[in-house]
């Protein structure tokens, strides 16, 4: 079983997520059961994963929304409306962020006139929806990535696209759980992902703990595993797919898929349906953060570089869609070309909301 | 003008090296006076690189000698032949620091009945001949690899083969050296190179230093350069080239080789004639050498993976011959075929010897 990085609580009265910033010396799961623990743990990433947030966020604001029904019912929605401003500001930049945040917001807007309680009530089963969503994207990936893992196979992993960035299974680790749930052999490199290292301190922490064969390597070294025929596939997951089906994904992605092809192994893309964004016709038009340069001078306490030494730090690379050998979403594992594979599972997801 | 690793005070009653243990915090030069000190920097990585601990056990055993000129004859070979074990034991792989100890102790023998007095002043000349012979071999490389580098040329390295792994100009960075003496524009990327950092550590702040345009960048980040068109060539060391060019480095050096290749950018290899290794086939004869787990999962003082993940960490990798575009030695810029022209070469080198 898969740690779970954020529920509800068994009394149903506080969200209870894992501290990821005790990882890996200590599993500590902590109750959150006032709006500024939640925005607490969003601002200090002890919750991280854009999934993760959103529905950290959704949870919150539900919990919010059960302590304040004795306030009149104008009050009751400016304290609401407050509240949300107060977790939005939590992280700049995370997409499912706001996007949790609003929906719970129509969902007040939708019962705007009814009392108070009421609305508590719709609001923590629109929280628990969107909770029970993620987790069966996450399970639904799993399912359909599956059948892309042989028994006994070798899995190459970049950063954490895995349990931990969700409330479920993750997303390019989902496969690797069901493949483990079903009795599959299964085997997975982690590349230990500098700057911030996540595929160590948390890809492979989460792996360990559910049984799963784990091994880190240093970035560097993916290319021997490579030449010496030891990975059968690579799954990553994705910060934001083009239209045209261009991948934008934590730096150190773009290597392995030129590596894999290399090496003619097979190289996928796990990721939500959401995180296709039809309005970028390509990679190129995707801008790519750059992080603080200390990062890499000093990011472990200690000076590991000249302190003033110019440092490029992009957070992200970009992998062009014919590097990518399938896309695994919730709708299905999408073959190239991906621009009318993904205009199709887009536009089914589209009438399947309407 | 590059930082001198390794040196005669200006006394010439002591080695002088450049502290490399309290980098990049502080550049502190060291003293040392007797053979204690000498063993003490070699086995502490005060002093580091095979060329530069081969010069600093070279000039430390004729230090010894020449501080022991009073005893008999008898005696003062016997202590230099102790002097000699305590430096031998201080690296065990290093292949220099034998090389150098064992030129030393056979210069002691071709004067064995002369007077310790002058015994002591052959192997100091000895020792200065084999420091001097570091740096001219450095500086040729440095000569013959400058054609390769146009003015405003941006050069890509991997960990450590400069000026602080020699007592002269280094090897890989030889001819960086050289083109920014002759008022060339060149800029560098150097690698982090994990898990050790040398390449941030050590290659940034040794160009720093020395007044060249140097950026790190964490060792994934590369392949972004690449795409980017932001590389024109890229020099590394080497620890051993095998007799069909097939090159053992430190780790990450074959992911950059498969990087060039598929952009199109020159992969150079710049070594002495030493490290080419006439008695090994290829490349798959080498055995690779693992490092301990912990570099990589403490290695900056904190737990940055589980403390029982198993960890894959081999020191280096292998390059085949076919990525290499050409191999710079002192005696020049040999081209593919390289089992041709790495034999020519030695064949030459062996007829200068005699």
């Amino acid at each position: 079983m898969y740690p779970e990085a954020v529920r509800w609580s068994d009394d149903g009265r506080a969200v209870d997520i894992l501290d990821q910033t005790a990882l890996p010396e200590r599993e500590e799961r902590l109750r959150l059961e006032r709006l500024d623990d939640v925005a607490h743990a969003i601002r200090t990433l002890q919750v991280r994963g854009a999934p993760a947030i959103g529905v950290t966020a959704a949870l919150g604001l539900a919990l919010e929304a059960a302590g304040t029904t004795a306030l009149a019912t104008s009050d009751f929605h400016a304290n609401l409306a407050r509240a949300a401003e107060v977790l939005r500001a939590t992280r700049p930049t995370a997409v499912n962020l706001p996007w949790a945040i609003d929906r719970i917001l129509a969902c007040a807007d939708a019962h705007h006139d009814q009392p108070s309680g009421v609305i508590a009530c719709k609001l923590y089963g629109e929280a628990t929806r969107i909770l029970e969503e993620d987790r069966a994207m996450c399970r639904a990936i799993g399912e359909h990535g599956v059948s892309l893992i042989a028994d006994g196979a070798s899995v190459l992993t970049h950063c954490n696209a895995g349990a931990l960035a969700t409330s479920g299974m993750g997303t390019a680790l989902a496969p690797v759980y069901v493949a483990h749930e079903r009795g599959q052999r299964v085997r997975v490199f982690s590349c230990e992902t500098r700057p911030l290292l996540q595929g160590s301190r948390i890809t492979a922490w989460e792996l360990q703990r559910a049984g799963i064969d784990v091994t880190v390597i240093a970035d560097s070294v993916a290319a021997s595993l490579f030449r010496d025929g030891r990975i059968d596939l690579v799954i990553v997951g994705a910060d934001r797919i083009a239209a045209n089906g261009d991948t934008v994904n934590k730096v150190g992605t773009y290597a392995l898929a030129v590596l894999a092809r290399h090496h003619g192994v097979p190289f996928y893309v796990a990721a939500p349906g959401s995180t296709v964004d039809p309005a970028t016709p390509d990679g190129p038009a995707i801008p790519i953060e750059e992080r603080d340069p200390d990062e890499v001078r000093r990011g472990f306490g200690r000076l590991t570089a000249p302190a003033e030494v110019p440092v490029f730090s992009p957070a992200f690379d970009m992998t062009p869609a014919d590097f990518i050998t399938a896309i695994i979403t919730e709708a299905g594992v999408l073959q190239p070309p991906f621009a009318a594979s993904l205009r199709d599972t887009c536009a089914r997801a589209v009438e399947g909301t309407a």
